[in-house]
């Protein structure tokens, strides 16, 4: 049984959804584990992870339409506002999704299913240097 | 310090929670793992995992219903459409519950709370084939 | 590789958000492993973690006041309420947010970004003694 440590550096631009399935892929590739656990974690408060359908890209529209309707960005709603409007929004969308995933791993890959991709879901609206911490253990 | 996979998959009817309990403890003792950690990983992103409470089914009625409230079917309000007007619906409600879970195992059995459930939430209205994948480190 | 286990009992006043890194992080420190993954398990269904920024309190104020709003205490929109009208409502908020939580372990720590804070979220009105498993696995 071993385990391995990586940090992925990610610069978003504005809010949604950023693929980074290829990214976790060719890490978790390099380190010839055939059987084991991956896990993802999100370093931040105002970015989160998710899986999602990365067939029709309409389905992270209709996402970040979605958290944007039940989350707004209504200074009037909220009593934290000095990091700006859009940071207590980004709080709460991440309190509604994940800071940390955890995925088998099997024959050598993490087992996604046939329409799942790991997204980074960016809530802030300026760019952002976001850390994922990518952990693996197995043998 | 040992590991080990297996795939559970449970047809579903229809929208709703199915326990799956039962199906995970089993797995569970026939690994003989004294003391661990078990993930649970859901292969889908039109349903998903939750851990809830298992003795009033009156719980899950409420659960359904008030997901299906906040993430209603109403084709005008989303983009995609193309997979059915329960499909998009079901991609929200994966992103506001699990498609992760782990659970410490202590003295061969995880560590659920008395009340706590392990639960497969089906969000499409047809019957589907879902794959759960479980992993089990320990020893 | 080897692993360790811990509950900490938090005795809980009303709902609200309740910082628990400090614990948490005076435990792995006693443990010593360098690199690893640290999962956090909330054995209740109506209490739920949550990692939040640990920086400004109104930022939890916030949370606490959008949680009360999307999952309000309605008894008239709920089936369930033999356990108090604040039941249903803490068995959906636990549904929105986390039952289990992992991080990496960097150089004997927890990998929690700067701001933070990892919470567990009482949902129940009355004080409750709840708790939360800790798993740690490294070397």
């Amino acid at each position: 049984m071993r385990q391995s440590l990586h940090t992925l550096t990610i610069e978003t631009k504005t809010r949604g959804l950023i693929e980074i399935t290829r990214e976790v892929l060719r890490w978790t590739a390099t380190e010839s584990v055939a059987s084991g656990l991956l896990t993802i974690y999100c370093r931040h408060t105002s970015a989160s992870l998710l899986i999602q359908e990365n067939a029709d890209p309409d389905v992270q529209t209709d996402l970040q339409n979605y958290f944007e309707e039940i989350a707004p960005e209504d200074p009037e709603r909220y009593v934290h506002g000095i990091e700006g409007p859009d940071d207590m929004p980004a709080h709460i969308r991440t309190a509604l999704t994940q800071t940390s995933l955890s995925i088998p791993v099997i024959d050598g890959k993490p087992a996604l299913g046939t329409w799942q991709g790991i997204y980074l879901f960016e809530h802030r609206a300026k760019p952002h240097r976001r850390e994922i911490v990518l952990h693996l253990i197995g043998d």
